[in-house]
This record gives C-alpha cells, sequence and structure tokens, in this order.
C-alpha cells in the first residue's frame, strides 16, 4: 500500500505514523491533500481502505493517476489495451477498449507476466505511432515482502522494445502535480512536498516551483542523498519531525 | 529458433533457406561464421538441432553469447545470480554461483516471471556497485506465434530500475563481433554481415568496421528503412538474394 498527503504540504509516506498527524496538520488550517501513484486499487478503494484505518479523508481529497488518464482517453478519443492490476480496471469501466489504438500501464504486480507483456508490446509495435501512456514512473516500491519493481521499470521495458516514449500520468509529472495545486487553490512557491521517493516525489514537486522535503523512511535509501540530480530543500527522519518543522514555522 | 552466420559474410536468417545456400557458400570457399545471441540454448544443443535439420556445421563455427559471458565471469571473478532460459543453464555448470555478486540475464522467455524480475531486482540492488551482464540487447524477435520481447527489453527495465548500465555480451556488442573476425581470421573489411536486425546485425556490424546487408525477412520491418541511426551498406529480399549477389562479385 501506498499512498500520499498533500496540504500547503505534499506527503508520500508509510501510513503507521500518519493518523494524528493528519488530525494536527488539518487542525493547524492548512490545507492537505493525499497525491499517490497508487495504481493497484480504484481510488474508491483506496480511500475505503484508508477511512477503514481511521484516517479522516475523502474521494475529493486524493490525486491519482487512474482518473486523470481516463479524462486524456476521453480528450483524445484513445481506446486503451489495459496492462493494470485488475483492481484498478473499473476506473476504466466508462472507456471504450474496443480495437485498441493506445496501452496503459499500470503498476499491475502478478499481471506483469511474460505473456501479458507480449501481449501489450504486440499491440503497440502494431501501431503506425505507438502510444504508450504509464501510470507513473517509480523504478520501485517496498513491500512487507521487501522490495518489488514499479511501473517504471515495465514502461521502460516496452519504450525500449518499440522505440517510443511513454506519455506519463502521475508523479513526477508536471501535469500531474499541477492539478492537485490547481484542486488546492494553493500556488506553488506555498506548497510544500513531504516524501520518500527522491525522483518522483521530491524531483517531481520541485520542477512545479513547490519546496520538498525527503523522508528517512519508507523507500529512501542513504545513497539517496548523492543523487546526481535532485536535491531535497530537507531532510527529516519521520513524518512527525516534518509535521513539527512545518508546525512552528507556521 | 533464430540463428546467424557468417562468411567473410555473416548472416542473421529464418533457417529453412538456409541448407543449399551454406553448401554454396562453403563450396566457394569463402569463410563462414555463425553469430547467434541465442541464449535459450547451449550452444552445443543449438548445434545439434541444426544438425539435425542437415546443417553441415560444427559448434567451432558458432559465436554465442553465454560462452563469452562464461570468460567474463571467471576473469573477474564474478559469481552470477542467473536470469536465463531453464536450457541455457548448463553452459554455467562450472561457474561459482553462490553468494552472487553480478546478475546475468539472457533471454529467458517463460522464466521472465514476476517474481523472478523482483529476484534479479533485489539481487542488484543490494550490491554497493551493481554489475549487469546482458547476454544481447535485442528488442524483440518473432516467432511461430508472433513477436516477443528479447533480452532487451527486460535489460533496460533491471537498468531503469537499479540506476545501471548493463555490459552487453553478444550482438551488437563490438567486441562480440570483434572476437567472431578473430576466430575466422579474417580482417573486418573483408567480412560483410547479413541479418535481419537493423540494429543488432547491421548497426554492430558497422560499428566495427564492416559492411552489412539487411534482409527483408524475419524481424524486419519496412520502417527499419527509416531508420535514424543505421543504414545497411544494402538491402536484399531474401537470403538467397544476397547470397547470389555476393557469390557474382567474387
Amino acid at each position: 500500500m501506498r499512498a500520499g498527503c498533500f496540504c500547503s504540504l505534499l506527503f508520500y509516506v508509510w501510513l503507521t505514523p500518519l493518523l494524528l498527524l493528519l488530525h494536527r496538520i488539518k487542525a493547524s488550517g492548512l490545507k492537505l491533500r493525499f497525491c499517490t501513484n497508487e495504481t493497484q486499487a480504484t481510488r474508491e478503494n483506496f480511500v475505503k481502505k484508508l477511512q477503514g484505518m481511521g484516517f479522516d479523508i475523502s474521494v475529493a481529497e486524493v490525486t491519482a493517476p487512474a482518473p486523470a488518464a481516463c479524462r486524456i482517453l476521453k480528450e483524445r478519443s484513445l481506446r486503451p489495451h489495459l496492462l493494470v492490476h485488475n483492481d484498478l480496471v473499473p476506473e476504466f469501466a466508462e472507456i471504450d477498449k474496443a480495437n485498441p489504438n493506445c496501452v496503459v500501464i499500470g503498476d499491475a504486480a502478478e499481471n506483469f507476466t511474460y505473456a501479458n507483456l507480449n501481449e501489450a508490446f504486440r499491440v503497440l509495435i502494431g501501431m503506425e505511432k505507438p502510444v504508450l501512456i504509464s501510470l507513473g514512473r517509480g523504478r520501485y516500491y517496498k513491500e512487507t515482502d521487501g522490495l518489488k519493481l514499479d511501473v517504471g521499470a515495465y514502461m521502460k521495458a516496452l519504450e525500449y522494445a518499440c522505440d517510443v516514449q511513454a506519455e506519463v500520468v502521475g508523479k513526477p509529472a508536471e501535469k500531474f502535480f499541477e492539478s492537485a495545486l490547481a484542486e488546492m487553490g494553493v500556488p506553488a512557491q506555498q506548497a510544500i512536498m513531504i516524501g520518500d521517493d527522491i525522483v518522483n516525489d521530491v524531483g517531481g514537486a520541485q520542477r512545479c516551483g513547490m519546496r520538498a522535503v525527503q523522508v528517512r523512511t519508507g523507500k529512501y535509501r542513504p545513497c539517496d542523498e548523492n543523487h546526481p540530480h535532485v536535491k531535497p530543500d530537507a531532510y527529516v527522519n519521520n513524518l512527525a519531525e516534518a509535521v513539527d518543522v512545518i508546525l512552528q514555522q507556521l
């Protein structure tokens, strides 16, 4: 399970310490938004799961890749071949999928089979101009049973095989952060992203003009601090420390 | 089944029309060598299969990636975690594989499962300096039941996830062509590569100073003729045409 949250902040964290911290942020009057690359569940189910854990969160507070992708598909009359997690398929219920003219790839997890990857590849390579839409470009993530390859790795495989560049919907795409900011009504200069992913959270937010703090938890690795291109505005050891620092400065 | 052959030539072709053509080439006195990225079988089994189809070919006439990789592993005391086809595993029988300090990836086909890819990724990301050795960098190939992703696509996935660059053994690596030329005792300027892969066959050979002809069969696609970087010295519609043209010029 991966989650992120915004305020004039934006968090991307493991859930355990979040419960009380969210109350503190909301009580301070700061605006808050969850910004997630979660593509293993519909936004509704993602929110239900968090609500079931006691979080005060609504669907309207979450920015996620699949609804953003559906808007693009409708705008451009694209009919997707889906390579996504079974639990995400309902997000595309209203989209015409007959005779596909693009491929949409998400974190399909167990659906990343040899057969499914070959099928998605054949659909793409059969197009005059292959269109590949990727729900994020994450390299890997951590689950209870260890690190796992994320959608970005499989996106790269298809990009290379078909000699195309994917259109990325989700972090770190600028449009994704911009739409989250617009939904909050907060300019980038007044927003802070807090996340554990040096490229997707920190780098993506900074390119939009936001400040960004990296949390030394979750998928953080010490070598992130020597990243050749991305330097966070600050590091914190955990989310509680981030909230402390921010609230002290109000 | 994929195969390639050399002479002062080098072919990469589907096998059907090869039988008589090989006799014509050998009878002409030209030197001939098979140069293959085949990693779904040991070199011995690959040759046995061809011999069973009537081909006059010996193991010593074949240049293939796995034996080349074994030489590298021994030279550098590398202990591989293997992500390869089951039928290729015997090539690595004499290599120490305990406590791996590198990953070797080949065209693992059905072994390209979600679990196996995650496992190879975890081995790599756990190293201080990840070492990834790839038996080729092919994008895709054609089998009787359609196009399939080749090792290069999965190599790219791991490269991206671990932020490393793979060391490629096999076409189009210059060293691979150079060793094939050395084994024949033919300078690059007197050798011609004939293959169906615009990048791996044609591009790789040309970078070594060889001339290269693309055959409009197998994995050839019309858009190859507009490739932004690689221009074959000539096109032929099939292997027979290539042999005709070359023998006429002797």
